[in-house]
């Protein structure tokens, strides 16, 4: 069952079929096909559409394809203030082949200002005698054109609306987001995050539906590139070889405490990328994140410095399983421990807010790929902390 | 900003007021909410709704939450196959104001066997002297009562769908799933996945907004859980100190070994916890599944074997790295990645599949949990085959 990518699919078709096929698209539609072609491709593509329809995707081409703008049909239902009840409905019915959809009508001014919005159930279950003005909900929700997707999905979601308007600063309407292109949005962007978070690409099918070879591939990129990148820990372990052999219990918090650093990044990071991907994190906010998941990573190391060096000490207490160094080894580990928990924090905070900066998507700083980074990291800062407290010995 | 819980607010109304307050929820959203009440509490708030929407709460209380039958709303509009388009219409506009959506309307017959399914937009654009049996499609996706709902979720938004109609298998009509719920589920799971496998309990605000001291109990609890399952590979690492102190070399590959063994358990795990969200993977799959993760895990294994033994002997040619045993290096470490991935991918497939038999959440499987379940193994099978390749010097 091989999945058919549409972009390839049109691009192939010849030239007559291929404006046939495009003029059943809608212009968000059709943006979002030309958008994901080769850039080569696009003025092709957008040549194959008729005059009124190409002048209506070049604007929307103008937009990102994850923004309000990218996504919004600019074919959507208006009415004027002065409009009675029936004349509304009547109009509405006329306009139904023409627009995204007749179940939310936009009250417009001269201007094309947004004054208010009524929905088809409001109109037809409106008193006859009453004007478009007095039944419009003049308190609305709305979103701005650079609004992330994402967002607009989640306030639609929450306000439950089925169509949300695009206004620019002006107020000046410029179409609006329908539900079923925000939904599919919000299942793309939680698909793609949760996979990389999980450590691979996207499947992009059904698990039984996809082949064997193609499942493998999509795996072993990912676990490749991760294994590349941690082969740098046998590297850096090779210059405390020597420390280790001096004092073998330190080999033991190893694993414990590569871990807890790789699990504070990809909690943070998963934090970040997920609080970005909802707008919820604006460019002037970094420092006031990065000062916050600072102290948060002072606290979880604490934490977690506490709980390491009390089970220590338990356990020498009980089994004597530390020899004469016990009080080093769990001064060692419990100062790492804070060393290693601020650091992953705060590279998993960091690396997606830097990534955002340099126009990547800030998802590729999965948790994988900062457990990666913050492993090499722990190694050293567990080994530099060995080093004061083991002054002497290693 | 405290977050308000409606379940606890609306048990600590006074009586009067509980019951007004229920009174203007949907049949759908009462069931929700009395389903995530306390069990004890559930019978007085049942008994605060008037006897017509309590029996249509209680026939949805039967069904779990995140099914279709939990979020189907029994308030549809119905519309007879005989209806003429302007009665079907006129009858739609009466009902506008006890369904949940009149933009969907179903044609049942009079055993409520569901005929077909006609949009307004469609009747409004429809020629008047038609019947309604003329212009309803009769082939339509639905769904079933037991259906997950993010599957539902899923398939509403492949078919830009704002409603689904739940029919039984004699093909009677149950109830709509509408669009507003089935996002609130597909984003609810989407959320509470990614934070389970980044590591964390979900926040349920935004970043920003939660205060510091809630954020940091959401995070220390998970960090600390996995730390302490983290602290076994202490006591693992602890039986194998002697070989350690005989082969230092050995323990310069201890976090490539985990790692890699942590990175395809949670690869493994995200893909079957996103499978069985989806309702990709049934019970009678399991065999399928495991069979496919077992010949994934030896690929894959495979894979990283080679990339891992090319590296040392690489590393040995160039600047003589590892010393005389840098054959049996290479082997340990080259069989190693086999067996731990392989177990990795194993683990992390069948975990959840475990859960979802013990009727717990698989999402708690998270990526972290299995690659901590992972890393001890792994260090067992990691000094396991040391002590094969390193016999009579470990």
């Amino acid at each position: 069952m091989p999945t058919l990518d549409p972009v390839e699919l049109v691009i192939s078709m010849p030239e007559e079929e291929r404006r046939s096929w495009l003029r059943t698209l809608a212009p968000d539609d059709a943006a979002d096909l030309i958008q994901s072609a080769p850039k080569t491709q696009q003025p092709a593509l957008l040549d194959a559409l008729d005059p009124w329809p190409r002048s209506e995707v070049s604007a929307l081409l103008a937009y990102k394809e994850d923004e309000a703008g990218g996504l919004m049909s600019p074919r959507f239902a208006r009415l004027r203030p002065e409009m009675g009840i029936d004349e509304a409905i009547a109009y509405l019915r006329r306009q139904a082949g023409q627009v995204e959809t007749i179940y939310y009508a936009y009250v417009l001014s001269e201007e094309q200002r947004l004054l208010g919005v009524v929905s088809l159930r409001h109109l037809l279950s409106a008193p006859r005698d009453r004007l478009v003005r007095h039944v419009m909900r003049t308190r609305y929700q709305s979103a701005s054109e650079q609004d992330r997707g994402e967002a607009v999905a989640k306030l639609m979601s929450d306000y439950r609306l089925l169509a949300i308007p695009v206004v620019n600063r002006a107020g000046i309407m410029q179409g609006i987001v329908t539900i079923d292109d925000a939904m599919q949005v919000q299942r793309e962007n939680a698909d793609q995050q949760l996979q990389r978070v999980g450590g691979m690409e996207a499947l992009d099918g059904p698990y039984l539906a996809t082949s064997f070879g193609r499942m493998i591939r999509k795996r072993a990129g990912w676990l490749s590139a991760l294994f590349l990148g941690e082969m740098l820990t046998a590297t850096a372990m090779g210059f405390f070889e020597q420390e280790i052999a001096k004092a073998v219990v330190l080999a033991l918090f190893i694993p414990l405490i590569i871990s807890s650093g790789g699990n504070s990044g990809s909690q943070a990071a998963t934090l970040i990328i997920r609080a970005m991907a909802l707008g919820e994190i604006k460019a002037r906010d970094v420092f006031q994140v990065l000062r916050r998941e600072c102290a948060a990573g002072l606290a979880l190391g604490s934490v977690l410095c506490v709980i390491g060096m009390v089970r220590i000490l338990l356990w020498h207490r009980l089994w004597g399983t530390y020899g004469e160094q016990f009080a080093r080894v769990s001064l060692t580990v419990g100062a790492s421990l804070i060393g290693v928990v601020l650091w992953g924090t705060l590279a998993g905070a960091t690396l997606p807010l830097i990534l955002r900066a340099c126009r990547v998507d800030p998802a590729t700083a999965s948790a994988p790929a900062v457990a990666t980074l913050v492993d090499v990291s722990g190694l050293v800062i567990y080994f530099s902390v060995a080093k004061i407290f083991f002054l002497g010995i290693v």
